[in-house]
């Protein structure tokens, strides 16, 4: 710990109380890291076509570095070994991962492993001592996800999780537009997700595979959309689900809709689905304003208004943006946005909720806090 | 029966089989009503605020004239008399509207008196034996439909309900695009209808007169939209209410969300309210295409857009278009465009089953045909 109360020591001397504040918005026990490296040096785990779309992204990353790769299949690691030079001493599989606590090189591990594989490998990351960036779904429940929490505590490393809207310069001025009152009261909230999907074989039908449906996939984006909406925690849920198309959506959830009640009284009206496309929108509803993004929460580009006028945001790579972001959090220890694996458990605790009440017809589940 | 038989043989003789065919739309038991008039004759009942904007709206009307009125305020009755020449013997009020039936110069009456006192009216004019146009909601709930349906048909007299959307260009572009296949199979709908109430002191707080709150009076069009957005009826019901200002929303709902599952598997995310703006959106998506109105249920000009591109309908005043339309039914024996008390009736049942779900805490309601 002697290093990081120096650490901090040197900050407030450098940038006086407003750093001091900010570490409020710091987990529990940061750990140590590296005020001489000007660059994050990431490894990513699991090269599927997300890694790729990272990967692409952060090559216009001024903070964040791709290190290392974490890979079971050969061919994946010989491609990207050559297209990202990375050094084969920072190249591991899932039996040698663990070896990742010798290296001194990799400041933190990006996995886009697919959904349920997420418990497993936060925990073997966190016991390796790297910090962690989870793709969402953190979890497969909100139990998962306490223990990754707690896991991450124990070994003392950060754990982020891939909301990267919390980046996204039209994303963040709605924020910024509702924590400032523009919006007055929020009334409601009425966010949905989706896509038609493709490939019947692929991982996200498979139960064992993805823990869930179009909730856990992209519901969440729903769901994330209407806590950062409102500000708030949802003190009840309700949820209704359809199914089209039982054969391909055999083993997860095809369409949801689930609806949230807030303390302040405001209401969401949420879906999400996995079979039909033009499906992607966030509106805020406040008693002075209001604010519509759509499309809402795929790559981009994000598009809106308020009642304002459109929004006018800049249109960057949201992964670039989250990187640097994610680098910046750790190597300057700023604030972070809303995404700490604290805000992922949040998720969670409203999705086993909703998961409730499809089974209980539709009944109100009460979270209890 | 005999001059309806008369009037229909001279209807095959004039159009043909088209004609004929067209007969199919028709209630039981259409009234006898007067080929020789060219315009249909309309007694307003009820001046309030609505009176007055369908009255405004039939001086552009080719097929509908006012005619007659009833009121129970002397005050009004001397402004409208004055306004729209009306003459003494089609002037009535509550205790002397039964003497229509006496009346060969009024065809149809058109209610738009407070919400609860819909039943109560039907009856009175059905009894009368002129033809009724009923705004809605039709009435409390689905019984006192039912009665005002059984009531109409014994009298003999037509039933229709105030539905102008069905009059209204955009509104019907889309129902045609729906009918034609051109969203493919409708997949999700998603319609919301409200607004800020103001004066607190107003008819439509009070549960007596308004028979419930935000979900009978706009609520009906975010579910009359989900009908038309279908062409299906609702197999079950899911419904939550919120309540933010309990004193002025002391005796009627403030905020109410429903969610339909219809037979094909789409499903309907809706909702209303009485207490913020900027809610008013219909929203039907297929797999192969979408519309969005918005707005899309008001006094207009209702807006909009399909995957095609925006849509571009002339801007007519509803109420204009609805009374030439109802005009037109009557008068040249058109089919009607769902606006039979039927519809009104088939709303109420859902309407039903959004209280008891309400009351049961979210659970699914299933609607029994």
């Amino acid at each position: 710990m002697s290093s990081r109360r120096d650490f901090i020591q040197k900050l407030s001397f450098g940038f006086g109380l407003t750093a001091i504040s900010d570490l409020t918005f710091r987990p529990d026990n940061p750990p140590a890291f590296r005020p001489a490296d000007k660059q994050l040096r990431v490894a990513l785990m699991g090269l599927g076509g997300y890694a790729n779309i990272v990967a692409k992204a952060m090559q216009d990353c001024k903070m964040a570095t791709i290190a290392g790769i974490v890979s079971g299949t050969p061919s994946k690691i010989e491609t990207w070994k050559q297209k990202y030079n990375i050094p084969d001493k920072n190249i591991y599989n899932y039996e040698t991962v663990g070896e990742l606590k010798n290296n001194p090189d990799i400041d933190l591990v990006y996995i886009t492993t697919p959904n349920s594989l997420h418990h497993k490998h936060v925990l073997q990351i966190a016991a390796a001592g790297k910090n962690v960036l989870c793709e969402k779904p953190v979890a497969d429940n909100a139990k998962q996800a306490r223990e990754m929490i707690a896991a991450c505590k124990k070994a003392n490393v950060r754990f982020y999780i891939g909301y990267r809207l919390h980046f996204e310069p039209h994303t963040k001025e709605v924020i910024r537009m509702r924590e400032a009152g523009e919006f007055g009261k929020i009334m409601h909230v009425n966010n949905y997700m989706g896509f038609k999907i493709g490939d019947p074989t692929q991982w996200r039908l498979k139960k064992a595979l993805a823990g869930g449906g179009a909730l856990m996939d992209v519901g969440v984006y729903s769901l994330n959309g209407a806590r950062y909406a409102t500000g708030e925690e949802p003190v009840w849920v309700t949820a209704q689900e359809t199914k089209t198309d039982p054969v391909k959506f055999a083993e997860v959830d095809e369409t949801i809709l689930f609806q949230l009640g807030f303390p302040s009284g405001a209401i969401a009206n949420c879906g999400c689905t996995y079979n039909f496309n033009n499906t992607e929108r966030l509106y805020i509803n406040g008693d002075k304003g209001f604010a519509e993004l759509s499309p809402a929460f795929g790559y981009g580009p994000i598009k809106g208004r308020t009642h304002l006028g459109p929004l006018n945001q800049p249109v960057v790579m949201h992964q670039t943006l989250q990187m640097d972001g994610i680098a910046d959090i750790i190597l300057n220890n700023k604030p972070d946005p809303h995404v700490t694996g604290e805000e992922g458990l949040k998720d969670m605790i409203v999705i086993d909720a909703i998961y409730e009440s499809i089974r209980k017809g539709g009944a109100k589940i009460f979270i209890n806090k």
